[in-house]
């Protein structure tokens, strides 16, 4: 019997599901835990909540450039992402599933790896060339992704997962949901490992 | 020489300043800082960045609710606030701020009942008599402290401290400050801790 796994929702221009990432699957080897990545546009959460995001808020903005920058030094990072950051990070959401429906494993390296590019190295998440390249790192047909990416079916499919993700209760980045037991944000993953541990309270 | 206080912003009517208030001088002892508390309203925040209570948000207010619920399981309190929770805990803040102005300590420990009352035992924050009642079991006057809420230059002190909180980047509840270095939710007070031990980095 498979354990159940841990659904890591995040969008990929979201700094704090960045340092998530980063964290994820040693949490869920340390609790027997599968982790399934599950990338979903925010933009979709935050027209039911009316937020919008923490880079166009006034107040909260400042404070979360400033926590992304102490994160970051504590983690030994020096982030630099592209000067349209935060942007909407469609084409890596969409190529992530392209992936996933021919290698899940892959996909999550693929997941990784445009985390770390979008963070610290300047990648252009909106740019559906930008992101072909970063699969083609891996070994991915290029040219066949980026057919894939144009397929409407593909939208769709972001979209409806975008949107079931929503009407499950899902409204940030990253959002953590184990067991049925939601957890939102980075700060609560050590609160999610204890319940996994404990088996609840 | 005395050490820099932890300054520890908050809305009486705050869920997590609740949890917050019941850890944060503990924390204070830990690290040999004094903790200033300052209530403050959390709508003057809400005014500049355009956000609302998490109660009154589509998505994040269930799982706050849910969230709260399984905080109090944790720390063995069963939560009982009041049938108007949350409301606008203008008598309370201001009480605070007329028996701060008398004796500090007195201030705090009235604090500290407060949010037990609001969120274990009903108190219905909102009420001036019921503030009253409160602070009267802690041997304040209560004749004296209801005169005193109804003096235009306490209700103009509250407002303004709210105010110049806002203006200095305060945007949340509980949010601390320590040696200029902001920490926003109750989930960041282990990171505040290590900050302080460390020194920063």
């Amino acid at each position: 019997m498979t354990a159940s796994p841990i659904t890591f929702w995040f969008d990929f221009a979201s700094g704090y599901a960045f340092f998530a990432a980063r964290e994820i699957e040693a949490l869920g080897a340390r609790v027997g835990r599968p982790v399934l990545w599950r990338p979903f546009l925010l933009g979709t959460a935050f027209r039911v909540t009316g937020g919008r995001g923490l880079s166009s808020t006034p107040l909260k903005q400042d404070y979360a450039r400033r926590d992304w920058q102490r994160l970051a030094r504590r983690a030994g990072i020096v982030l630099a992402p592209h000067a349209n950051h935060p942007a909407i990070t469609l084409p890596a959401a969409r190529a992530f599933y392209w992936i996933d429906a021919r290698d899940p494993d892959l996909a999550r390296r693929f997941a990784r790896d445009v985390f770390d590019s979008i963070f610290t190295a300047g990648l252009d998440g909106t740019s559906a060339e930008a992101i072909a390249d970063q699969a083609a790192a891996l070994g991915i047909d290029r040219a066949a992704l980026l057919a894939g990416l144009a397929d409407p079916a593909l939208k769709e499919q972001v979209k409806r997962i975008s949107e079931e993700a929503v009407a499950g209760g899902v409204f940030g980045s990253p959002f953590f949901v184990v067991d049925g037991e939601p957890f939102w944000g980075a700060d609560r993953m050590g609160m999610m490992e204890e319940w996994i541990r404990s088996g609840g309270w």
